[in-house]
């Protein structure tokens, strides 16, 4: 087997494992013979608990794509533009393979970036941008190939997914947990890519191209983050047997959506706690296949790069979204009227006498149907929570109630909204 | 791409569904050109809901190996030796690809084969062997390539997964539950590979080999089945908090078993009920890696046939257990003395003084420390049911004291040992 050359751009903790597992004697290589030959980051200095002897250092990036000696590019640095885009294209222009872990870079570029790859007839592997170390895209591609998929459903985002977990173990509200996460480096500190949902849908168009051979679209992904979500929805998610989960879900020709939503206990998914991550998919002729693991961190990640470079060492190759660029369809727009769910519903209500009349006489007209229904005073309060789940109805039926009901005057604060994942339907 | 050609030996359920999917205008090819050229099968005039007009006939399978226009053999008759081994030795000596679903024959001749297919540079791929749907083989050889593995836990057979999950939710005896799975079809008249734990063994024999990089070993699998296990033992595991699973573990340089084990629950294996599968792999650097998926069935074993297949037209190959023949380790023999493990001991003793003072003596001289003990009385009876569980300790102080209790004056019954598996063990 040939030597395959590797230069890596950028050295934060991923980068360095990864440099430091091709450097060190190792299983690693799976019988291939990888060699590092070239890195590049910000500062040359740094104590990164490992020598670079013998390795050529470029201050900047995109020298790495003009070496004649590099046959595969790793970018690592991150962001959906500048360094990293034009390292990433003048790589591919070049003629080199190219691995990333740059979600956000492929979400917004990706069918460019497959293009240039397959003129040039090169790799292009992402494995590392979507879900940590778990394998989920070699799974839609190769292990699921022969299946034709109906639904994704995912827990894509780690900092969301532990902040969550940990608000469901201790009853804490979301300032106090994303804070302790923050303090313990499980959150940046400008969290709003993980918390809104931004990283996620990163993700899910990803998943979705692949997963549905389309053209990737990250506008195509309706994106809502965790920072509204309360504690009391929390409890009264666990009081109907549901959690509460931060979901990406693309359903072929349907919706692409992150959001948090309230899924049923009795699926395997509700249980992926903490940092970790999870992929579902639903297809035929398989049905249903469930995976999860560390979704962040500098040895799972690392362990995704190096998959890919193994599978270009053996010259495993697949076209970039599973199938050539010319056969991949545009992702479908979804109108609120055909996107069907159950939904949550928690809002405070002035403690009435013919409020719950007037609430379920708005629901009817919009043709509505109420599953089951909560109300809870409070000592001394002149106000009641309600909180009502529905059965499947349109997103924009609800939006519909949701806008009737803010402007009622017996409805005395922000009115929650969550979809609701039964396990009947994702099994 | 070329067009591959191919034969399939067997059309049961999975050799009939995996026909029918190449011969539909399809999706399953994933832009690979597979042709089904040839069958074999015992019925010629079987209605299989389908038409193989224009596909040769073969009344012996072995012939397929024989014709030169073939490239892919699709071996479903299944059986160890016989005519299954025959027509994939043959296949692979011809210098044809082969894919199969067959554990057995892999199990007990997998070395032997991966070395024909090795001299012939041709493919041996058995990812429907193993764990139904999911595509376990796939994601150790590539998607892990990197790791190197340390455990890999799982639950292997859906008979079995089904037997214990209806035991556990209905609280009803195990001889019912088989009844039931015979009559509805999910367990065979003679169910003794399936619940005997063969089928199992099979299964983690090769998942051990892939994943540690050894000679295939069937007879390094200790196997214990689940008949013994009674309605009471999931009672108390259950009180413990734990699920009884029939798992396959395999730990690198340790233990390989099938055996009835209690699972915490608060691990995602121990929510995989009926006739899913499950494996989990522990590994460096990416930690843990869960799937679950449909362990069985028509659907779930045809995608796994057809993903060896469009890798096989792809020319994405690999070592057949991951690393060259040669490269592949003896398997390791271990002591009893070497397994070490909590365990879960259940007796019917007389109920008299001195006899918990006499059972806890016979613990303390072997160095076994007991975590939590349960005694239940029935009334009118002059028996008690002792459950304990123990803290860790190895197999052979385990057997010693199971041995020395059993001759006790006051034990009225077998003795049932159970492994238990926390999650602070598998996370």
């Amino acid at each position: 087997m040939a030597q395959m050359n590797i230069g890596i751009a950028g050295l934060g903790v991923v980068g360095a494992k990864t440099a430091q597992l091709l450097l060190s004697p190792l299983h690693a290589q799976n019988g291939t013979d990888l060699s590092l030959r070239a890195v590049s980051a910000r500062n040359k200095d740094a104590d990164r608990g490992f020598s670079l002897d013998g390795i050529d250092w470029h201050d900047d990036a995109r020298e790495l794509a003009a070496r004649d000696d590099i046959d595969i590019i790793v970018e690592l640095i991150g962001g959906s533009d500048g360094i990293a885009l034009e390292l990433v294209s003048s790589a591919l222009r070049a003629g080199k393979h190219v691995v990333t872990a740059n979600k956000a870079m492929i979400a917004h570029h990706g069918f460019a970036l497959a293009e240039l790859a397959e003129t040039q007839n090169v790799s292009l592997l992402f494995e590392a941008g979507v879900a940590g170390g778990i394998p989920a895209l070699k799974l839609i591609r190769e292990g699921l190939a022969a299946n034709h998929l109906t639904r994704i459903t995912g827990i894509l985002n780690g900092t969301s997914n532990f902040i969550l977990s940990e608000m469901t173990a201790t009853g804490r509200p979301f300032a106090d947990v994303l804070a302790e996460a923050q303090e313990k480096g499980f959150a940046e500190a400008d969290p709003s890519f993980d918390i809104d949902g931004v990283d996620a849908a990163h993700k899910l168009a990803i998943l979705a191209a692949l997963g549905f051979g389309e053209k990737i679209s990250f506008d195509a992904v309706q994106c809502k983050g965790i920072r509204a979500i309360d504690k009391a929805d929390i409890a009264f998610a666990g009081e109907f047997d549901y959690t509460i989960k931060l979901l990406g879900i693309a359903e072929r020709g349907g919706m692409r959506s992150v959001q948090p939503c309230l899924i049923s206990n009795s699926h395997a998914i509700a249980h992926i706690n903490g940092a970790m991550n999870a992929v579902c998919v639903e297809a035929e002729p398989v049905n249903i296949i469930n995976c999860s693991g560390p979704g962040a961190g500098a040895g799972p990640t690392a362990s995704a790069v190096l998959s890919d470079l193994i599978d270009i060492a053996h010259h495993r190759t697949a076209p970039v979204f599973g199938v050539s660029t010319d056969r991949l369809e545009d992702a479908p727009e979804i109108s609120a009227a055909k996107q069907i769910s159950k939904f949550y519903i928690r809002m405070l209500v002035s403690d009435r006498a013919g409020v719950l009349s007037d609430i379920t006489a708005i629901l009817k007209e919009l043709d509505i149907s109420v599953e089951s229904m909560l109300q809870r005073g409070q000592p001394k309060a002149d106000t009641v929570t309600l909180v009502m789940t529905t059965h499947q109805t349109s997103l924009e039926a609800i939006e519909k109630a949701q806008a009737r009901l803010a402007k009622a005057d017996f409805v005395t604060g922000n009115i929650m909204v969550l979809s609701i994942i039964d396990a009947n339907e994702l099994r």
